[in-house]
């Protein structure tokens, strides 16, 4: 079965059996032009996917009959990324690029220099999550990425689990992404790794020096000046590149 | 003076003097809220930028006393990527964040799967000029990013100088980026990288039986599925990041 042949449902029945995608599912299978009787992967973009066949297909609704759901493997690389808000017009195109990737969170961090609002009922937080869920149907990558919705920098930064390795991308540091993680742990046994990239008008030094006793590293991204999704997804792709999970 | 002060001039006068900037550089003179007086830089986005104040600035005009030119440094780390033409909402980002990064050239290239038309006096690659030209203005880069029209992928591809290092992103690769360059040089002596990104259909088997002669030894990007835009991000990130001119 192709691999683009995958189609999101929220909830996949324990024994299988029939049920009704939502809306953006029967949108994509329009797109893939998929008619009844063909074979699909459902993903639940939570860890199980089924397969199934396509029992009736329509504009905006269509069912399944699914076979019993098996468990994804867990990421055994993940990559968490705390970020400063960006503008709304950058959010689709950050949470589109980081799932493809493969990264395991996306949080959205508040900090002294955000200046987009993003409440935690946002109807943006939602449009993410379906964007993801988008994303990752295209991608074939077994899992969404996660998405959490804002609260202060430091809050979340301390939540990083205790064996996991700290970074935080900023304009002035020097220090490149290697000699940090050489003074962490061998590369074959990077396995989480948790990252700060600021918002448009950077970090300031005070929440450099909240972060440092966390056990965040500063590390450079180069000399020009990165854009808040550029930044967020050049370090993506640096993070997973070198826990191997890339190339 | 700040990075971000930094306006296109097409021509510079040798000796200095006055100089009435396009419309673009004044647009960008508003955002930054420059008045009369300030000093900024001019740059003409091909290796020279000169120091200058402001003599007048309105809506669609504003006009400059530059010092005498300087030239700016080649870059001693060239990128150079040949990329199937992607849909046209994709194009500004693409280059946008190919700008930010310091890649050297985006060169077009028509292949077995493109869709896309671009002409190669389509006012889309002027379009893809201003927008490099903007964000070189923006990122603090010296140089914008070279935009070559469209031409065969094999034309093309025959013509990267003799001493650069050549791959080919294809999602059927499993050949790491650090192997195909441990064959090549060391990463000190890595000044000058070809690389090919297919379009959103892929590059076809024989495409890259076609590059394998030429000296474009495959390379994989991970187990995702990556859209032309991400695809072409991250291989400009991880290319520049193996040559040391990011982090």
């Amino acid at each position: 079965m192709a691999e683009g042949r995958r189609l999101f449902a929220p909830e996949l029945p324990r024994d299988g059996g029939v049920l009704r995608l939502p809306v953006e599912s029967a949108r994509h299978a329009q797109v893939l032009r998929l008619r009844v009787g063909d074979r699909v992967r459902l993903f639940d973009a939570a860890g199980s996917e089924a397969d199934a066949e396509i029992l009736d297909v329509a504009r905006d609704a269509m069912s399944c009959r699914a076979e019993a759901p098996r468990s994804v493997p867990e990421r055994t690389r993940r990559v968490t990324l705390l970020l400063g808000v960006p503008k709304a017009p950058k959010l689709e195109t950050i949470v589109r690029m980081m799932t493809e990737l493969g990264v395991h969170a996306l949080c959205f961090v508040l900090t002294e220099r955000s200046v987009p609002k993003l409440a935690h009922d946002s109807p943006k937080l939602e449009r993410c999550k379906r964007i993801a869920r988008e994303a990752c149907a295209q991608s074939g990558q077994a899992r969404a990425l996660e998405i959490h919705g804002p609260e202060e920098l430091a809050l979340v930064a301390a939540r990083a689990p205790a064996d996991a390795a700290r970074v935080v991308f900023w304009e002035n540091a020097t220090q490149t992404l290697d000699a940090a993680f050489a003074s962490v742990a061998a590369a074959e046994d990077l396995h989480d790794v948790w990252a700060v990239v600021g918002p448009e008008g950077g970090l300031s030094a005070a929440e450099i020096d909240q972060l440092t006793p966390l056990g965040y590293q500063q590390v450079g991204l180069g000399e020009g000046i990165l854009r808040v999704d550029t930044a967020a997804v050049v370090a993506s792709a640096l993070l997973l590149d070198r826990m191997h999970a890339l190339g």
